[in-house]
């Protein structure tokens, strides 16, 4: 398997991502776009989701693409991200036309990070303005690691933070994924190897090899309520709204393969699916069964890049996996 | 961690399996019954599935117990396996109670089996007798492997089976898991080792360890719709439907874990997650979080289990495992 030329979910042509972050408040937003709207679906597996904007993209419902996504920290209050980039986006003259006026769709997943050791002592909501900054950085590269939403991440025993990766299918379709990483779980069981590790392409994660032996306990966990990861996977193969939500269903088998546990209630997991529809399928059967493991595989390694890209911050009450 | 006595979902107290199976039509059903209705809730997540009476598991319908569930194989035709269980559960006086009526309300979930070898030119439909004879056989102890649901099925590369295991967990509770393994994917990346060997307790399933290098190409796979794997995780512990609803959501992640690729479009994957409500909970978010973590880790065992005790038998397509 062969990751895209910048191994990101930007290796999806047409797509860009932009991250803003507040060192002190140890939080921030990350933003996905495209110059045009895209079909997106989504699936919510968590016992504990935090969202705007997600019951538009059932199939049956009328709108089937969006504007923009946001992955946000702050808990309820980065559902503002989103706020900030429909205002923004709303400027440029995007969004769904009804008669004059144009409503950017602009769906959005936060995740709890409110006792990370940041200082969340503010008294105006600053979710607004970090997606409309994400959105401004939004490029076809971007950092990851502590940046954005990753920014104030945990897992159960090391700091989480925001990953990415990217497959080359053989139907010349090309997979990606973003996440943001923030479990009740954890992502590696012995504190060395990585649960992803199955599915690392290179040493795209640092090569530490699977691990060779099954864990005996219980797997740590924090019960803190600081959880929630969420993701979103991308393609360049047309697929329907409805196709888009089997692929984040599928997706999500990377999230169990990649933390233990998975999918918990006190964890929102979600995923969105997104497809920029530039590619015709070539059997809708068959794509659509390697696009979700592709799917799968590349959440998995997405997630596993965001904790082995987390860098040490002040005030961290947890260490770094590297 | 430690299995129940048994290793098989009957170290519940109060549940007891029974199989029945044609070996010349390669196919059969499975029957989880109790003396009393117990809680049971459902999550789909395949892309194909094959279902009867599961809309009422949805916690905001009326009935919250059931009497008896099914796992039959005969894709639409095998619906008919929780027929024959229900009539003859009326003779017994069993069911939910309406003026002088009872009755028994037995969900079941179907695989597709009808292209398996078996000699599928029956004229009269043979699910409803194979349910039925499997009530009959209903006790706690059960067969595993070609047996049941588990006769006709297949994985990509080899044959799949009925597989069982439990777990006792540190609060005291009991969970174990009940699968008919028939997916599309594969049970193991290279023939030997299994996916589910992480959870491996013992040498339940042969005990061959952990795969020691990835897998470097894409997975085998096989495209016939002759799939589908689905599943009952089972608890003492006393749960509302809502609650059994989100250990169905986290059991699947044992799926994730044991089969790939898994929940594609063409399987019907699903798990039911039933509470015999004997013991009550010790703090209901921890409970939760490791009820869920441990029905996910049997799914994963019970899935392996299944593959690992599979058998030969005249006209297979597949060889086994063993």
């Amino acid at each position: 398997m062969q990751t895209g030329p910048k191994n990101l979910i930007t290796d999806v042509a047409g797509l860009r991502v932009g991250n803003a972050q507040d060192i002190h408040v140890k939080s921030g937003a990350t933003v996905l776009v495209a110059d045009q709207p895209f079909t997106c679906g989504v699936t919510v597996m968590g016992g504990a989701p935090g969202t705007r904007e997600t019951d538009l993209l059932a199939p049956d419902k009328t709108v089937q693409k969006v504007d923009a996504l946001t992955l946000s920290g702050g808990s309820a209050f980065g559902l503002d991200a989103s706020s900030g980039v429909a205002d923004a986006l709303r400027t440029q003259g995007r969004g769904f036309q009804v008669g004059d006026q144009n409503v950017p769709i602009v769906p959005g997943a936060i995740l709890f990070d409110l006792l990370n050791g940041g200082n969340k002592d503010w008294s105006d909501n600053p979710y607004k303005a970090l997606g409309s900054a994400a959105l401004d950085a939004a490029s076809d590269t971007f950092d990851l690691g502590s940046f954005g939403a990753g920014t104030g991440c945990t897992l159960a025993s090391r700091k989480g933070g925001l990953g990415s990766a990217s497959v080359l299918l053989p139907s010349g379709h090309t997979v990606g994924a973003l996440v943001a990483v923030n479990a009740l779980g954890d992502a590696s069981p012995d504190g060395t190897h990585l649960w992803a590790a199955p599915w690392e392409i290179g040493d795209e994660f640092g090569g530490r090899g699977i691990m060779p032996q099954a864990p005996t306990a219980w797997p740590n966990t924090k019960l803190s309520a600081q959880n929630t990861t969420i993701a979103i996977v991308a393609t360049d193969a047309d697929l329907s709204q409805a196709v888009c939500t089997r692929i984040a269903t599928a997706a999500h088998d990377g999230m169990a393969r990649a933390l233990v546990p998975s999918h918990t209630p006190m964890d929102g997991d979600l995923v969105f699916a997104v497809s920029t529809n530039a590619k015709p399928l070539e059997n809708a059967a068959s794509d659509a069964l390697w696009l979700g493991h592709a799917a799968a595989t590349c959440l998995a390694r997405a997630i596993a890049r965001g904790v082995w890209a987390a860098t040490p911050a002040d005030g961290d009450l947890l260490p770094c996996l590297k």
